[in-house]
Order: C-alpha cells, then sequence, then structure tokens
C-alpha cells in the first residue's frame, strides 16, 4: 500500500525534502522493547551527509518521538517518530519548478500528481525520507540482535572499486559495520572509493555501486509462499529506497551461467545443525529461509543530480531545454544508502518473523 | 498476503503438483472482458513440456472455468479456473520421502509445515502451479493489449548462450514472441541454447539463464512509491516464480559501474511525446512509469532437479546421505518460466493500473 | 479486499448460483489439522435447504478438496474446496432478467457490472455462495474446539418470536446446538417460529429475525486496536453474509438507554481468574477480548423473494414495471445464514488468535 | 492492519492520551485538494469538550500539517497531521495504574501489552486520538462535497430522549447540522438531552445513546463484495470510534420483524432516475450502493469513566478493590462522538469511490 508497508509489523513514511518534517509511524511492534535513543542518533548519523564525499546540506535529524514510547520502552501502539527539516534552501528550486532533471522523479511526479506536487528538492521522493526509515529501524534492530539475529550490508562495489568478500571472520564481528561512516571490509579499498568519489564530484558528476547485506541468525522456516516470499517481501522493501535498480540474492545474476551440479548447495549435518556447503541461494528455498545466512545485493544507481548541463525538458512549455542544478548533492549516495537498507531490512525482517511468531515474539525472550 | 497477491486485482493461486488440481482465482477484473479459450490454451501451451529439452511428464492442462465467466466474458466477479493435475506418478517420490533435495523447497517446508507438506514433486513448491498463473494472465494479457499495452519476454541468456538485444523492429513485432516455444529473438542462438540444454540433460545436469521482459504502451504516471513502485510490485510478484533469484530494471546492476552522466536518461520531445534518449532507468523513475518501456531481466538459476548423485541429509534421520533423483525432470526451465514472467507480469500491470484508474478501466476503451 | 478477508488467515470465494460451481480459498491455517469429512458433511446440511421452510432446490453440496489437504490433514499451503452446482434451473430467470428484484443485488449489480453479471439466481450474491464458507468454517471450527474455544449461534428471534437466552448450563453444552437443523434454545419457540415461516409461505411473502452468537473460550489480549478490533472484524466478515443488515455486541443497541452505572462490567477474582459480573461489553474491551464470552447479535432481513406481485423496474426499458418470482425461494434464511454466521465467526476469531499467536498455534497444542 | 485502515485511501493512527502529540497519516488522496484549515479547526471544534456536558480537559487542537500539503493544496503524498497534547495531568492516573477502570481497556490493554501500555488516560485508547480522525476527516470532507456527495449525523437518542427522524427537508440543509454543537434535528429534544447529560453528570453517572448518520449523492454502483461491501467497510471503521457497541443499516434491526413485503424497498423510475419507496435497505442492496441514501446507526455506550465508586480488581495484586476516579471525565460521548463518525464515514466513503473511480477521481472534476 502505497506508503505503508509490511503485514503484521508496518511502517508508514511521510514527509518531503522541504517540508516541515518527515517521519515514520511503525505499528504492530510488540511491547516492552527498549528504545535506545543514542543508538537512533548512532545510526541517523550513518545516513547523514558527511565531508567531501557528501552534499552540503546539514541536518541535525533532532527527532521526536510523538507516541508508543514510555518510559523508555515501547508500548505496543503505533510509535510516530517525526524528524524536523531544518537546512532548506528552497529557493534553489524555484528557478527550475518546470525543469525535469533525469532520471529524478520531476517528470513523473508531474505527471502523477498533475503538477500539486511539492517539488522543491524532489519532495516525497527525496533521500531525505529515507531518514525515517533508518530512525525505525533503530528501534527494530536491537530488539532482532537480542533474538541473536544479526544485519550487515557493506559497500561490495563504488565506482567500479570492489571490496573484499565477507569471511566466517567478518560474519562474526558483523555488528563492527555499524562502526564505520564507509562500510567496507577492506579499507584500503574504501579509500580508494572515496577517491573514485571526489574525482566524480570535482568533475560535476556521480558514480554508482553495488551494496551487499547478510542477515545472520534466522531459523529455517520463515517466509510465507507463494507470494510473501523471503525474496518477495525483501525487493518489494528495498525498492522503495531511492536509487536501487536491482536486487539479487545468494549468486544472483552469476548463477544463469552455472550448471545444476555447481549451483545447487549440498545439506549436510554439522553436529546436530543442517546446514549447506554453498549458499548460492542465498539462504532461501522455496522463498523460505533455510537457516543459512541470507544474503543479497542491491545494485545503486549514479546519483542523477550532476554538476554539470544536461539535456532535459521544460515540463510547462514542453519544449527541449538545458538544465544545470544548483542544488546541494551527493557525488555518491551508496555509503549513505547502505544503513536505509539495514534498516528496512530489519523491519521486514522481523515482520516475517512477526507473522510465523505472533506479535509478542519479538519480546518474549526477554 | 501468503498465497494472494495484488491490491485492486488479485491473484490467488491454489493446489499441489500430486494433487487433484492446481488452480487460480483472478478477483477484481473489470466486467465483459473477452475471456479466449483458446488463447488461454495457446499460453499454456507455450509453458507446457515439449521436446527433448524439457521433463517427460505431459499435462493436458484441460483447464475448467469454474465462475466468474459468463457467456464468453467476465462478469466482475471472482474468475476460478482449475486444471486438474493428470499426468503424475507419486510412487517416484514415497522412497526419498525425507531425502531433502539440495536447492529444492523440501528441507525448508519440512522446517515450516512440520512434516505435514505435500512431498510428492515438490507439492505447492513445484514448477507445476505455475500454469495457473499463466492461465489466469492469459485472460489479462488480450485485454491489456486492447488498451495498447503490450508484453514481451524473451530469452536473454541460457546455458551461456546469449540472445541478440531487443531493437525498435522487434519492439514493434513483439507479439510475434508468443509464437514461439522457445522465446528468442536471434534463432540461431537459439539453436545453441538448445543444444546446451540437451548437453546438460545426457550428463544428467541443468543449466540456467536471464529473460528479459519488456511492457510497452505504459503511461507516464503509474506506479505508488513510497512502497508500492513499479519495481517493488513487480519484484515482488516476480520472486514468486519458482528459480528466480534475482531482478533488475533497465541498466541493472551494470548501473553500478557507470557514471551519473552515462546513467542519466536525457529527457527530449519527440513530437508531442517526452522521451528520453537512453532508457537505463527501465521505464521508471521515482518508482512510477515515465512514458518508455518498462524493461526487467530475471535470473533464473539452473533446475535443481539432476539425474547425478548429490550429498544431502535425510530429514527424518538427521543424517549425511547421498540422493539421486528417480522423478521426471527439465534440464533447463528458463524457457518454460518465460510465459509465467509474461503473466504475472500482465497481472500486475493491470493492478497497478486499475489502482490508478478504478476498476472499469480495463474496460472502459471498449 | 473484494473477495478475500483475513490478515494472517484468508478466506477467499468464488462461484455464482447457477456457474458450475463454487468454492472457496483458505490460506495460512496451520499444517497438521485433521479434516474430518463427515463433518463438513454434517456443517453443509445445516446450510441445505430442508422441509417445507425452505426452498424447493436440492443440492447434494458434493464438495471435493482439490489442494492443501493430505493424507487427512491440513498441509499448510491453500486449500481449495470446489462445490458443484447441481440442481440449477436457470431457465427460470432468463425472462425475468432485466426485471430487477426489490431488495435483491440484480439492480447494484447491474450498476457496477454493467450488464455483464450472472444474473442467474442472483449470481455471485446469491446465498448459495455461503455454502463455500461452511466448508471453510467446518475445517476451522474442530480446530479451535480443540484448543478450547467455541462458538454457537441460536436463533433469538424468527418471525416475531423469541428464543430462551443463553444461560450457564446451555453455555456448557453449547456443541449440541450443532445437532439441531433449526437452532433454538428452546424448542417450543422454536416450533412457533416454524409456523410462523410457514404461515408467511403460504402468503407468498417472508419473515426475517435475529441471531445470536457466542465464542466461548478466547484468551484476554486478542485483537488488535485501533481498527482490527474484535467487533471491526468480526462485523466486516459477517456483513458479507447476505441479509444481515446490523451486527452489535454485549449489550448493543441496549446500551445506548443504560446509564454508565447500570452499563459497566465490574471486574472481580473468581479464584484465579478475572471476570466481570456482568457481560454488556460482549467480552470486549477497547476492541480487545477480555477473556469473558464474545456476545454478538445479528438482524437477518426477510428474504427478498416473495411469491406475491412487487413493483419494480425493468432495467433494459428503465420503466416502471410488476414482478411475480417465479424461481424456488426460501420463505426464511434466518435457520440456514445461522451456521454461516458460525463459520465466517471461526475463520475471524482464527485469523485474530494466528496474527496474535502465530500461524502454528493452532496446531501446536496438538 | 491494527493502526492503518483502508484500501486505496489509508488513514494511519498514532498517539496517547498523555503523550506529546496525537495524529494521522492520509495516504493515496488525490493531489490538487485545497486544504481548508479553517474547516479543520471548526470540525475540530465539534469534538472538542465544551461546557457543563463534557469534561473540564481543554485542548487547543492546535495543528500541524507536517506533509502533503503545499501552498494550501493536497499533494498526493502522504498527509501527516500532528496534535500536540497540552492539557495533560497524568498524575491523576499514577494512583490508579492498576485499578482497572471498568468497561474500560485498562484491563484488557494490561493483557495485551503486558504492563508496558502507556496507562495515563486511557493512553491509545482514549478518546482523544478520534480528534485525529477528525483532522483527516476535515480534509476529505470537502473534497465529497464538491463532487456532490453529503454527510450528516445526528443524535438519534440520548439519556432516553429521542430526536426527530430526517425529513425530505431537513435532508437538504444536511450542511447545517455542522453548525451545532449538539447535533439534534428537534431543539426541544436536544435541551432535554442535555438536561439528562448534566443529571447524570452531577449523579456521577453517565449516559449513552444513538446516532444516526446520512450519506446523500452516491452513485448506485459502489462498494467490492463479497467482503468490502458497503456495511463490512464502515463498520469495519465505525468500531474503531470507542465506544460504539452496534451499527445497523436502513431498518437495522427492526427489519428483524418485519415481513418481506413490508421490508421489500420497491423500485420505480422518477423521471430518468432509478428510485426506491422505502428505504428499509439504508440504500445497500448485496454490499454495493443503490443510489438512495446510505442510512446507518451506531449505539454508543454511556462513557464508563463514572463519579462514583466502583468495584474492580487490582491488575498488580490480582485482588478485589474499589475504585473512585479522580481524571477528568465525560457524562456523555455521544455528542462528542458524532464528528468522529461523520469524518470516519468520508474517510471510508472516500476509499470506495477511489477503489472504484482510481486515484484522481475526487479532483478530476474540478
Amino acid at each position: 500500500m502505497k506508503n505503508t508497508f509490511g503485514n503484521n509489523i508496518t511502517l508508514t513514511v511521510f514527509g518531503e525534502s522541504h517540508g516541515s518534517a518527515i517521519g515514520a509511524v511503525i505499528d504492530g511492534l510488540a511491547p516492552g522493547l527498549t528504545v535506545d535513543l543514542d543508538y537512533i542518533n548512532k545510526l541517523l548519523a550513518l545516513r547523514r551527509p558527511a565531508g567531501e564525499i557528501s552534499t552540503a546540506r546539514r541536518e541535525a535529524d533532532a527527532y521526536v518521538i510523538e507516541s508508543g514510547v514510555f518510559e523508555g520502552k515501547t508500548t505496543g501502539t503505533p510509535i510516530c517518530i517525526r524528524i524536523p527539516n531544518e537546512d532548506t534552501r528552497s529557493q534553489d528550486y524555484s528557478a527550475t519548478r518546470y525543469l525535469a532533471r533525469p532520471s529524478h522523479a520531476d517528470y513523473t511526479a508531474n505527471c502523477k500528481y498533475h503538477g500539486w506536487e511539492d517539488y522543491r528538492g524532489g519532495g516525497h521522493f527525496s533521500g531525505r525520507v529515507t531518514a525515517a526509515i533508518v530512525a525505525a529501524g533503530a528501534i527494530v534492530l536491537p530488539a532482532l540482535n537480542k533474538k541473536g539475529i544479526k544485519i550487515g550490508t557493506h559497500i561490495k562495489k563504488c565506482g567500479g572499486i570492489e571490496d573484499r568478500d565477507f569471511s566466517e571472520a567478518i560474519l562474526n564481528e558483523i555488528d563492527s559495520l555499524y562502526d564505520k561512516n564507509f562500510a567496507v571490509l577492506d579499507d584500503a579499498a574504501g579509500n580508494k572509493m572515496m577517491e573514485a568519489i571526489k574525482k566524480a564530484k570535482s568533475a560535476g558528476n556521480s558514480v554508482g555501486g553495488i551494496l551487499e547485506t547478510v542477515v545472520l541468525g534466522m531459523d529455517a522456516g520463515v517466509g510465507e509462499p507463494m507470494f510473501d516470499t523471503v525474496e518477495g517481501l525483501l525487493s518489494h522493501a528495498l525498492f522503495a529506497v531511492p536509487g536501487i535498480k536491482g536486487v539479487e540474492f545468494g549468486a544472483g545474476f552469476a548463477i544463469a551461467d552455472m550448471t545444476g551440479s555447481n549451483a545447487n548447495d549440498a545439506f549436510f549435518m554439522e553436529q546436530d545443525m543442517v546446514r549447506t556447503r554453498s549458499n548460492h541461494a542465498g539462504g532461501i528455498n522455496g522463498g523460505i529461509t533455510n537457516g543459512m545466512p541470507i544474503v543479497f545485493r542491491c545494485a545503486v544507481r549514479p546519483t542523477p543530480t550532476l554538476g554539470m548541463e544536461q539535456y532535459t525538458i521544460d515540463m510547462a512549455a514542453m519544449t527541449d531545454t538545458v538544465l544545470q542544478s544548483k542544488g546541494r548533492h551527493d557525488p555518491c549516495i551508496v555509503h549513505r544508502a547502505r544503513i536505509v537498507v539495514d534498516c528496512i531490512t530489519a523491519l521486514t525482517i522481523a515482520d516475517m518473523l512477526c507473522t510465523r511468531y505472533g506479535t509478542d515474539w519479538l519480546v518474549d525472550g526477554k
């Protein structure tokens, strides 16, 4: 449903880039979960632009929890988190009101909303809105962690540079990814990526990349085929993150070139645990978790806002024209999108678990 | 929701591979649409196994429309299509009841359903169930065609062999794809693919591939962000098709390696029409159609059922063991999955249009 | 959603009165539940017309379970129950095709479906379709019973005659209601009701009544306010039963005339159990069960099909006209609607419990 | 879904009586609708306690529209309306934390949320939360009015006193009901009702009543049976309003005592319009509008908070005890609930119309 997602735990998102506030309502979350305000701030900071590789817009993200939390714990009723917008320069956009920025939602929003949309800074289509997803996810993630479920995302590729693969050792310390603003496993590769971003920026250009996510600690048997498969629900949620153009699980598109004997993940017993020797299925068979790590990757497009001139149309005059953006913008959003992916994943995984185990499951173990 | 998908037009799927019947209920479809029984048969035939490159199981797909169609037209109330199962050899499966076929849903279904699942031939997880999707899609597709919307899928890659790309000329004749059992644009490439499939079969192995789909004739302005984006709804539906492990739109994962200036699709006016010079976004900006062709690709895994021995576990004894499948199976499902992709796409696209334009839209134009 | 209802356990209904079959798909039901074919027959018989007080149409209700049941147990995947239509006399309806039967759905269906609806015998709006609800409920009811939850409905009023109230003694033997074709607590009152029905029939007229339902054995704490309250979900489902025009909980409309001190249900401890001295709230406070019996009543209209002449319009000519029905019909549907109410209640209650306790709850206790 | 309601236009409600704010997110509303801030204030004032017949709590309802409105018009993206709580005396509630107020949600919330609920002033179960529904409805109502649809509710009965019935003349001036704080058709009856309320108040008691609502101007053909009937959707929504214990359409429970020949609404042509001579069906046949006024009534219980002593339990000690409420409270909520009923009706009706005619329908006619 439009701006609400989830079956038993739902997330409703509202707000525009240059409105008074953005925010989210999380419903269906178990009562009694600890809400750690510092942790919310920590995750919001991971999404926030920082340094040369980001936009100059600076937001405090001084969020307010309006409901659903009482004396530091979730009450079980809807949690509204509101994040005021502060550092907006709306006048930057009025001059170019009718110039459709290529590969942005300006033109499609104009078609859908017949010109009534809040066009400033991308309005509801701005990446700004994802701060609400992060704030919501920051409540759910610690609850999942207490149940033994961990989620981590690294920048698999950015500006053409590849990060190292997840290893068993790294998976054991996956929490440490949340201590990194630029979430790579190999810092040397990370530095090269940041160089590529800066280089693109100085050319008025931008770069894209690939995010790789792993979910650890899931029981086998979670997922609701035929339609509410793990892949179906996660991809549905992930494509809400602006800039994602592809989602693949396990071996993903590479599996197309394998034979069955290479692709199949042989089961074996490890002590009393069922495991698979490879994990080309990404922890999911028939849309249901098999107990192995869930692994997926998201393709993130280069930021469409560029410093250089671009050909486009004037939507009012319906004529060809040229656009040169003056708004502040990111030369890359891959590193910022990463925590959004973690958080939307946490919400979706929590929803699936709550469907299977009931509304109280998240807190039962306490 | 589990086995029901869609917001305003919904598809509910039921049935197991070796039960008495599989089928679908389509609800919310406009009244007055012509139901062409021959066309349903034609599309079912495209999914049906045929020749050396498929399983030896032969199904007549002698479907019955139980409701929702009166005097050859849709009534507007739920359409139940039932397809009896006929050529089942259930005894093939009893001996291997507890041997989890690698990368099949045997183990995960056993975890989820605690052993109560109908294990024969994959039960509800069998590709057999997709016949119901095809029958449902075969009612919706002609209705979309009459509104100027066309959907076509070709085998972009199979067994390592690549097909030619869509060209403007081919898009103009996209209907002709429905005349092909093995839907390639370049028949020479198709022959090589079929050779690869046969070779895999003779080795007791299997191959995978990539399907590429295009949707033509969509208005700009369709899609319901933030969550019910075109990408989100389509991917959610597509991952219900057994064997799909990745979905990408437009340039997809390749966009990760582009710069913004390469990736952006410049708008321009062509007579009175807004168009883009490239289509790296796959016809979708901000989750909403922009009037260009919607383009996406699905990665299809090699069939997990193999003729060769595989290591696995015995789910009853919880011990390591070895499996040699005796059931009939496909050395490749890519060519059969193609019409399923067309049909689930048709249903999802029709649902989006119905959300935007109301329940009667499909028939209004008649 | 149109013909699908429920959040975690869903019911999808299809079929027309004079089509080839009606039926239902039940999804989300726990695996391992026993499916008792005789019990389904027993409940279908309670809905079936019988004797002078019903229509002369005779249906065997020879249902077929097409999927979701294996070796006598639910598998956890969708259960399709199909009930073929047999005793149809469709020619009865063609002559009066465009005569809108007053208070039937003929006119509104014609408006909604633009004349494409299957008009024979009320089509999808026929009470016939409720047989599918009964068959579905007959799978869920025994499973609820095993968890200690019982549901019973009696004819509180019919043709102006009132039945006795539920007493503690009767609640202890509520199962015995399923042994009665005409479900009253006081058989003498029942006989008078049947006399009233016969009298109406002989006059070419019909009578209505009130059904009262009780749900015993519910835990406190079930229900999902603000919207998915017990009252909200039950009433939503109950109004799907043709002929129901009002739903009230506990004291219902009578509470409007009470003062707070009379209406309030005082809590007290009975041994270790929390109970209330009265039950004017019908076992529900704030939309959530409080552990007392859930009590509600449904107003059932007199059957709109009459033997006598009625003024109406010709929908084709758009002129005033007179109608004399020739189809077979019921002089009263109250006694037949009763088991439909039991069954739709069972499905809705099971869905609520499954939302709270997870998909496996129904079977966990076994 | 819990705190979100609607299919194509959705309302999500959040907040607690003594939290920082309550509010609503309205999604799916057409772009370009005028948002009249004064009108929102006017409707909020109708819900606000006033004078002797209400609680002494005084709320400014100084709402803020955080998103979805730009330059005075809806944008088509989610509208978040936040209403800060101001006049809270939370300390009133701490002493009685574990005393379950009879017929309130204290006990059931405690069961459902295991004691983590915000208990102050009823928390999320407080009538305070309905202010958010009113604010949301106040955006939708004027848009419906412009499409010719009017909604009006009067106090049919209160404290045992009955109001006059709707007459044709009154229906023509139904807008004038919005000018009345105490919405009766017969002011003399209204004065008697207010006397009854004051009398109950002085006795530390409370009274209930019945609200009657009419929806004018609906096309025939709206509603989505079998489940999303007009009755089903409206009742589902209406039972979210605290204190409503029954909903009936048209003749409602009185129809149970009619014969078919009395109950049936004979169709006739009035010029080119199809009308019915009576309206016992309340404008709905088979769950679909027939073009006559939709008429329904809601039973509203007497406020459960009383000034007098009441027997109850201590939920912590699990012992019998006696409660004397000290919080401010209403001796009657019928007159305040009335605008909530109007507003939730407006949202539900708009949703149904949007399902039938598409997302843009509300604004198309402008």
